[in-house]
C-alpha cells in the first residue's frame, strides 16, 4: 500500500461526507433522476481532483490502486448510497468495465468501455432470469443462435440493475445448448439497449420502490433481438468462466461497501445515543441495552472490515479462484454484520429510525438483498463447508 | 367460547382470501386511495354477513365478542395489511372506539363514536412528540389552555397514524403542568382536523413510502387550536390513565393481527419451497436450511399463538392492568418472532422475496416498528423484570 | 382435568422443594448412590401420600393421570435431578413401564413390570450403538437370532441409561434381517441384566462424570447372551413400532421436566439478581442486561409450558402418532429454551454459576444434550418441515 | 516478526499434536497430578528445543517473542488443555512472572520469579472475594495491616486458580481503608502457601469436578497471616494499577488459547463430518446443517483471529492502558465465538460429544467460564460503549 493511503482515505471520506451525503434527502424524496445533475457536478469534481475510478488502470482513467487500497476508500464511498456512483465505481458498471478490460475486443473498448470509464453512459449485466434459481446459473432459457453474422437472442431476465438509461447490457445467453458440459454451454454478449426486441418490461418495485435510472432493477424480455457476431464478449462458450471472474472482485467491493454502511449506521447510531434524551440530562446512551448494541456492532464490524483487508489481500497474491472460499466467507460473514448492524441502528433511533429522514431505512430496504444477491448466504456457506470438508477427505457435490 | 367460533373463523379466513387479498397489488401499487372504493364495498358485504366491528358490543353495531374471540377472527384479518380496515378494527380507530366509548359523553358519543362505529368518518391519536422519546410518555411540549369556555392548545406530535383524512383526532395534552405527580398532568382532548391551527406538517415518509390516508403517519402541528369546552375526553389529569387503558388491549391486538402475518409468511414460505425448482425436480424446499427455517417459524407461531390467547383471557379476567406483565411479554416476543418469520420468508424466496411482488417486502417494512411502537423492546423487558423481581424483593424504578 | 389438581401440584411443589431439593448437595458431591438411603425414604412418603407413579393407571399402583394433568406435577417434579426418581417416573423406567403394560405378558408383567412400578428394581433400555447414528436407529447391527427356545443375542450398545445396578434391560435386536422393510427387521427382548455374556463394558464418563447407579450411561456388550423365548416384548418385527410408541409420550416427558429445570433456573437468577451487590445498596437486577435476560427467559418459558400442555392435549386426542409433529416441534422449541435459559442464569451468577454449589452446572452439562438424546433438534426441525411441505405437495424422503 | 515464525509454528504444532494431546485421556480420567510426570519429561522437551516461555525476556529463560509472535505459538498451544503448561505459559504464572518482572525487588525475583520462571514451583493470584461481585474490584474486604515490619492479613478469597500444591500467592489486600480515591487503596503482596493461617477452604467444585493441582480453583482463608514487610510487590496503594497491567496482556493471552481451542473443535467437528456415516456411503457431512455449522464456525475463528492479531499489535503499539477497547472487545467476542464453536462440535458429535472420549466436553464445562472471567461479557460491551460514546461527547460512569 502506497504510503499516501491514509491522506487519501482521509480526504475522500471528508469529501463524502461535505459534498455526497448532503445529496441523500433529494435523493429518497424525489429519486435518482432529481439529484443526477449534481452527481454529475461532483463526478466532475472527482475527476479533478484524481480520484476518478481508483481500482481501474491509469490508461483508461482510473487511479490503479490495488484491492487493499481500494477497500479503504470504498468504505469512505459506501457511507451513502450515492458514493460510489461519484466516483464511477457503482455496480453492475465496475464489473462490466473490469470484463471489457479483460475480454473486450480493441472494438468492443472503443465502443463500449470507452464511453463507460468516462462516465458518459451506463451499462447493465443481465443474468438472472426470474424462471429459475440464481444458486444454479446453468439452468438457464435465454438462448442466442447464430444467424450468418448475426446473434438471435430471445430470453427473459429480470434484476437487471441499472438497465433504465443504460446504453448497453452484457447479456448471459446459452450458445451451446447441447455441450455435455453446462458450464461451457453459455456466452456473454453485448447488446445496445435500443437494439430492437429489447424491452424494459419493468421497473421491478423493490421495498416499496420502483427506483429509477441506475437506482432501479428492471425485468427486461429479449425477442428476437439481433446484433452482430462480433459482440461477443470473450469467447464462445466462456460466459460462465468470465462471470465468475467478476463475480469474485464484485464480492469484495460489495462487502466493502457494506462496512461504509455499517460505520455510517454505528455512527448515526452513536450520535443519538449521546445526545437523544429518555429524560431532562439523561441520555439514551446511559442504558445499558443501547451500549450492548453499539459494542455489539463496533466489534462485528471491526471483525468484518478485518476479514475483507485479509481477502482482499489474498484475492492480490492468489487471483479471485484462488480464494474463492475467503470471498465466500465475507460476503455471508458481512452481509450478516451489515443486516444486525442496521438494524440495532433503527431500533437506537425508535420512530426517527423507522422514517426516510434518516439513510438507515434506505439500507435496511435495500441491503437486505445483501444476503440474498450474488450468492445467497446457504450457498456460500455450503461453499466454504465443502472447500473444508474436502481437506478432511469428503467431497461433496452440491 | 361460543360453539360457533370455529366456523366463523373459517368464513372470515376464506373471504379475507377470497376478497381482500386480491386487492393488495393495487394497495403496494397505487396506494391506499385508490383501493378505497373497493374497500368500501367489502365494508359493506361485512356488515351484510353480521361480521362488523366484532370485537365491540352489539348497541354500536359489533359482533360483541370476548377478547379470545376475537383474537381468532383477527389472525385471519392479520393476513393482509387491509385485513382490519375492512371489518372497521384498524387501528388506531379501534382504540378510539373503545376509549369513547368508556369515557366519552353522549354528545361525544352522538358526534363522534357514532359515525366512527358506522365506518363513515376516520380518526387519529396524536400522542408521541418529535422531540421526546415514546418511552417517556410523560415528558411532553403540547399543552391545552382552558381560556373561557374554550381549550387552547398548541403543541407538535408526529407518528400521528391515519391523520391523514380523518376527522379527528384525539391529542394527548399537558392540561395541569404544576401538579406534582407527572402523571396526573395530561387530558385528552377531542380535536375535529378542520379545526383551525390544526395543521398537516407532512406524512411522514417511512419506510420508503409516503403513503396515504389510513395507510400514512402524519406529523402535525397545533398552533392556538381551539376547541370548545365539552370536547374533554373523559376526566381532566386522567390523560395518561386512559391511555394507558387502550394501550394494553391495543397491544393485544396488534400481537393477534402479527400472528396473521406470520401465518401468511410461513404459506408463502411453505407453497414456495415446495414448487420452486432448484433444478429440474428438485424442490427448494428439499434443502435442510430452507427446512429448518419452516420448522423454526412454524414453532415460534405456534409460541406466539398460544401465549396470546393466553394473554387474551388473562385480560378478560384481570383486565389490562391485572395483566401487564403479559401484555408486555407478548409484545415483545410475537414482534420478535414477526420479524423472524418475515425475514425467513424473504430469504426463502430470493429476489422475488424483495420485490412488490409479494406482500413479504410490506411486512418487512412497515411491521420493523413492531418491535418500536407500543412501546420498543427494551421497555417491555424491563417491565417484565421489574415485576418478576418485585416478587424476590427488589423494586426498581425505571 | 380434576378440579384438585392445583392442590396437588401446590402440595408436590412444597415436597419437592422441602425434602427432594435439599439432598441435591450430597448427591452432586457424593453421587447418586450416596443419596439412594433418603430417596427410597421419600418414595416411601410418597407412596404413603398416594403421589406414587401419577401417570400409569391405579392398578399397577398409579394415579391414573391424563398427560395433561401430569405435565403439571412434572415440572414440579424436574425442578430437580432427583424429583422423578423420588415418584418413580424416572427415565428409562418410566417408558419401560409403559411397554410392559401395552405389550407385556402376564408373566412379563408379573416378573418385570410389577417390582418396576413398586420400585423395588430398576431397568434399562438398550437401543443406541456406538457405530450408528441415532438418527438412522434402523441401522443396527445387534442380532438376535432364535435357537430352539432361546433368543441368542450378540451386539453393542452404549448411552444405557441406568443399566448400572438395573435388573433388566429391553434390548432392540434386529431378528428378522432379510425382510425387505428395514422397519420391520427389529424385535425388543427383555434381557435380566444377570444373564451370561451381558457385559457392563464402563460407564461412560459424560461431561465430566461417570455416575453411578440410575445416574449414569453404560457401554454394553452382548455376547452370545442367552434368553427364552418368551422374553421377546410384543410381536416380533414390532421392534421399532413399540419404540416409536415410547418415544412419543418419552419426549413429552422430558420437555415437561426441562420447563421445572427453566423454572428453577430462572428462580436462582432472580433471587441472585434481586438480592446480590454490586456495589453497597445496588443490586445486581438494576442491571438492565440482568433484567433482559430475566424477561427474555420467562417469556420463553412461558411459550414452552403452554405448548407443551398444549402438546399433551393432542397427544390425549390423537395419540403420540397423530400428534408427532406437535411433539417434534416442543422438542426441539423447549430444548432450545432449556440451553439459553440455563446459560443466562449462569452467567447472571458469575463464578458462582459456574460452581457445583448450585444445580446450575448439573443442568447446564447433563441437559446439553436435551438438544441430542431422543432425536437431535435437526432431525425434529427436518421431520416438522416434512409434515408442514407434505400439506403443500411436496413429498420428501429424508 | 522474525521470519523463523512460519517454521517455529509448524515446529510447535507438532510437537504438541504428537506429544502433548496425547496425555488428554489421562488427565481426563485421572486428574492433574497423574499426568504431571509426563508434563515435567516435555517441559524438560520444551527446553531442551529452546521453546521455553516464548513471551518472556530471554534473561528470565524465555524466546523473548513479541505477543504478536507469542498469539500464534499460543493458539497452537491452546489446542489442548495442557498445551501452556509445557510452555510454562499457563496462567496464573505467566501472569505473576510478568508482574514479578516488573515490579518485583532483587530478592523477590531472586526468590520467587527464579523458580517461577525455571518451572520449579507454582503459584496463584489471589483477588476475587465471594462476598463481592468481581466487577467492582475495588470492592474488597481483605485487608493487610502493617505491624510492625509485617503485614498482617486477614480475609477471604475464592476461584484461587492453581493454588492447590502452588508455593506462593499474590493476594490483593486493602492496605488504605481511608484513602478518599477507592483504587488507591489496594496492595499486592507476596504471600508462601505454608505461611501459618494461610488456609485451603477447598477446591471448588466446578462443572462437575473438583480438579487438582494447577488445574484447580481453591477457596482460600487467611487469618492473621504474617508476612514481612518486603514482600509488598511494587509499591503501595498499586494494587489495583499493577492489577490492571496484567489483566490487559492476560485477557489477550486468553483470547489467543480460545482460539487454539475453536481450531481444535472446529477440526474434530470436521473429521467427524466426513467420515461419520448416516448410511452406508453417506457422510454426516452431506446434511446441509452440518455444513452450515462448519461455515459459521470456520468465519468466526477467522475473524477472531484477525481481531486477536490486530489487538495484539495494538498492545505491542500502544501498551495496553492505549489498547483497552481493542482488549475488550476481543474479550468478549472471542469468547462467545469459543462458546459457540464448541457447541456446535458437540451437536455434530452427538451422545459422543457428550462424553469425556473427546476433549469437547472439557472446553464446553470449564471455557463457559470465558464469559465470565476477568471481565464478565457485559462489563467488557459497556467499557467498549463507554469509551465510543466519549467520542460523541457522552461521559457516562459506570
Amino acid at each position: 500500500m502506497t504510503t499516501q493511503t491514509p491522506d487519501l482515505v482521509a480526504e475522500v471520506r471528508r469529501f463524502v461526507r461535505d459534498e455526497v451525503v448532503r445529496l441523500e434527502p433529494l435523493f429518497f424524496k424525489h429519486g435518482f433522476n432529481a439529484v443526477l445533475p449534481e452527481l454529475q457536478t461532483l463526478r466532475l469534481e472527482v475527476k479533478a481532483r484524481g480520484w476518478w475510478l481508483p481500482p481501474l488502470p491509469k490508461e483508461v482513467g482510473g487511479m490503479g490502486l490495488g484491492l487493499g487500497e481500494f477497500a479503504q476508500l470504498s468504505e469512505e464511498m459506501g457511507q451513502t448510497p450515492l458514493g460510489n456512483f461519484v466516483f464511477n465505481t457503482q455496480a453492475p458498471d465496475i464489473g462490466n468495465l473490469e470484463v471489457l478490460l479483460k475480454h473486450g475486443s480493441p472494438q468492443q473498448k472503443e465502443r463500449f468501455l470507452k464511453p463507460l470509464a468516462d462516465g458518459e453512459i451506463r451499462s447493465a449485466f443481465a443474468m438472472t432470469e426470474p424462471e429459475h434459481p440464481g444458486s444454479n446459473p446453468v439452468w438457464m432459457d435465454t438462448t442466442a443462435v447464430l444467424e450468418g453474422n448475426e446473434w438471435v437472442i430471445n430470453g427473459h431476465k429480470w434484476y437487471t440493475s441499472g438497465f433504465d438509461g443504460s446504453s448497453f447490457a452484457i447479456v448471459m445467453c446459452v450458445t451451446d445448448p447441447d455441450l455435455p458440459k453446462p458450464h461451457a454451454r453459455a456466452s456473454q454478449i453485448i447488446v445496445p439497449t435500443d437494439t430492437p426486441g429489447f424491452q424494459q418490461v419493468r421497473r421491478i418495485s423493490v421495498m416499496g420502490e420502483e427506483g429509477e435510472g441506475w437506482a432501479s432493477h428492471s425485468e427486461i424480455g429479449l425477442r428476437d433481438v439481433r446484433v452482430p457476431r462480433e459482440n461477443l464478449l470473450g469467447e464462445r462458450g466462456k460466459g460462465f468462466a468470465i462471470a465468475q471472474e467478476r463475480l469474485g472482485p464484485g464480492r469484495i467491493h460489495h462487502c466493502m461497501r457494506w462496512i461504509g454502511i455499517c460505520r455510517r449506521a454505528l455512527e448515526l447510531m452513536c450520535q443519538y445515543a449521546a445526545t437523544r434524551e429518555l429524560a431532562p440530562g439523561k441520555a439514551l446512551g446511559t442504558r445499558q441495552a443501547v451500549q450492548h448494541m453499539i459494542a455489539d456492532s463496533y466489534a462485528e464490524i471491526h471483525a468484518a472490515r478485518l476479514m475483507v483487508l485479509d481477502a482482499a489481500e489474498k484475492v492480490e497474491k492468489l487471483g479471485a479462484e484462488g480464494a474463492r472460499s475467503e470471498i465466500s466467507t465475507i460476503k455471508f460473514f458481512v452481509a450478516g454484520v451489515l443486516q444486525r448492524v442496521v438494524d440495532r441502528a433503527i431500533q437506537v433511533h425508535g420512530g426517527l429510525g423507522m422514517s426516510d429522514d434518516l439513510p438507515l431505512s434506505f439500507f435496511y430496504r435495500h441491503e437486505r438483498a445483501a444476503r440474498i444477491y450474488d450468492g445467497a448466504d446457504e450457498v456460500h456457506k455450503t461453499v466454504v463447508a465443502r472447500s473444508i470438508l474436502k481437506e478432511y477427505g469428503l467431497d461433496i457435490s452440491l
